[in-house]
């Protein structure tokens, strides 16, 4: 808990002075004010997270955390559960769409085991950190105890110190998990208090029998466990998940180390509700890559007060739309520190 | 004329077996059916057009061509005319926006002289195909002659040949000229028949006197000249301008030569709407890369039926809309490319 505590604690404000001299340096740079829109925005942004005029965003980590879940036993998945090991090892042979989408963006990718039902192989890349083998079904009980709850967030915070140390400005999170969106679905109910049909959809295309068992799955997991919304460890440990834990880990660790965090699909909005419920100031810090398929993820980011960058009708996870998305932030920055001024540049400025 | 002929003659259709088999490869990819969205269908469409189930994309072209607008004399615009050769030096050094964003993506930056009001100082990178020195007043008379809109269109076509013999796999599009954005209104109320209210905005941010007087230059410019709209080249010439006439050249080029186009904002739309009612077969073959904050922007697309990729709220024109939505396309043709199919990774597929 002295981690968390630390890690909570840590989380301070945006740097007002820095905001203020990036917005001053882009109403001076060459082109009509406020032209670049949301680039604009997100350059001053990250100036106020990292404390700076000059935001650098070049050592790029997408943090892909995987897990597994009890729920799967009531039928809610398209995949059988052994897909969770066999994307870890897709992941470490970069085959996946993260490894695509990484590369693209020039960000390396920290592949981590939260918690997999099964023993993986042994390989240099893969963090283990294993909290669990699975959840337990949290439509018949809680997915884990509160130590647990706290033993993932504190991984997460531990996994993003240590590439910390190896140097990064920027961070994305992304999941894997057959039948994760059923826990981020029970999450975002229990915090919101929304009807679970308003926040649950077809995951990774699932039929209407298995979808009304997802339903069933995910309002029993509210009934059975009675997470309290005003105790965001409950919601983790009652209804959530080994890798929604270590997101929210790796969301706090950024906060607390003013490193900007990109933020995927609906996994990782869970993660991220945990984490903003656990510490408000922590939404500061965030970016919100892209809206996904799934309808509970409005939800979320309506009650953290995001707005998306992407809307690619994208619902893969792993960090696919944080990649994506930390491409466009990249641009913004480039934009504040590439672009000349109208004085440098000779260029006339408008007419009064 | 007769390049312009030979190129609209030369406007083929979709590749639709390169479709088919993009497809299917798309579905054995270690990822659930559809989950990578609006990537998914680029990079089908990008197999199309090329007529590959390979696509490449990495030679990447912005064409940023320059005009002046003789209707600047009417007070629409918040910037002096000079301003439009500024930025062309501004370009030719590397510190405007569209340096920024193409050195991102990776893409060369052509720029062009379609019809600057001065002289530029030469310089190696520079292309001139100077049509005239600025258009006529269009709230007064016609912008140009019918002679000017076809040799207009010719040079953009001209250009991207010489581009293309130095390899190009994809192009964006993008405009520079102080008061650009009153002709492109013109130009989408022309063909569409919408009030000019609907598709007037404030351009690089006027004030209300500008734009009242923004608004009545554009319905004079309408009723004065009486735009064919069902004569593309009439609608250029009266109302139209020169690096718009250059772009639509560009835009039916890409087309004839099967290289994806990137549309930039609301002068590249102009320049589209120019080219697809010449030859509509040539929407096929363009990608929108972003809705502008420009009111009249999304009537364009409508007209096209093309859904932007990107919302970022930018209203620079140059190409940055489309330099940062190359940026996705090259993102969806790599996880074509890259990504493991199930049975390479043994990762298992979708249960029945």
């Amino acid at each position: 808990m002295h981690k968390l505590e630390e890690t909570l604690g840590r989380i301070g404000l945006l740097d007002q002075e820095a905001m203020r001299a990036a917005k001053e340096r882009q109403d001076r740079l060459t082109k009509p004010l406020g032209s670049l829109g949301r680039l604009e925005e997100l350059s001053i942004l990250v100036a106020g997270i990292q404390g700076t005029t000059r935001p650098d965003v070049s050592a790029k980590v997408i943090f892909t955390m995987a897990g597994d879940h009890g729920v799967v036993q009531e039928g809610v998945s398209g995949y059988p559960q052994e897909v969770t090991a066999q994307m870890v090892y897709n992941f470490l042979r970069g085959g996946a769409g993260i490894n695509a989408l990484a590369r693209h963006v020039g960000a390396r990718v920290v592949v981590v085991d939260m918690g997999v039902a099964s023993d993986l192989e042994s390989h240099p890349e893969i963090v283990v950190k294993k909290v669990g083998r699975g959840t337990g079904n949290l439509a018949q009980g809680p997915a884990m105890t509160r130590e647990q709850a706290i033993r993932s967030i504190e991984a997460g915070i531990e996994v993003f110190q240590a590439e910390l140390e190896k140097g990064l400005h920027i961070v994305g999170t992304g999941d894997m998990g057959i039948g994760n969106t059923t826990p981020s679905s029970s999450v975002v109910a229990a915090f919101t208090g929304l009807p679970v049909e308003a926040v649950t959809g077809r995951g990774t295309g699932i039929d209407d029998v298995r979808f009304a068992a997802k339903v069933r799955a995910i309002a029993q997991s509210l009934a059975v466990n009675c997470p309290d919304p005003k105790d965001p460890l409950d919601v983790l440990a009652k209804v959530g998940g080994f890798e929604i834990g270590g997101l929210a880990g790796v969301i706090l660790a950024g906060a607390a180390h003013r490193v900007p965090v990109v933020i995927d699909g609906f996994i990782s909005g869970a993660a991220a509700l945990v984490a903003t419920e656990l510490e408000p100031r922590a939404k500061d810090f965030l970016i919100a890559g892209h809206v996904s398929v799934e309808p509970g993820h409005r939800a979320m980011l309506e009650r953290m007060g995001l707005k998306p960058l992407l809307n690619l009708d994208m619902r893969l996870g792993e960090g696919t739309g944080a990649a994506l998305a930390m491409g466009i932030v990249d641009a913004a920055v480039k934009v504040l520190n590439e672009m000349a001024t109208f004085g440098a540049a000779g260029v006339s400025e408008a007419l009064g």
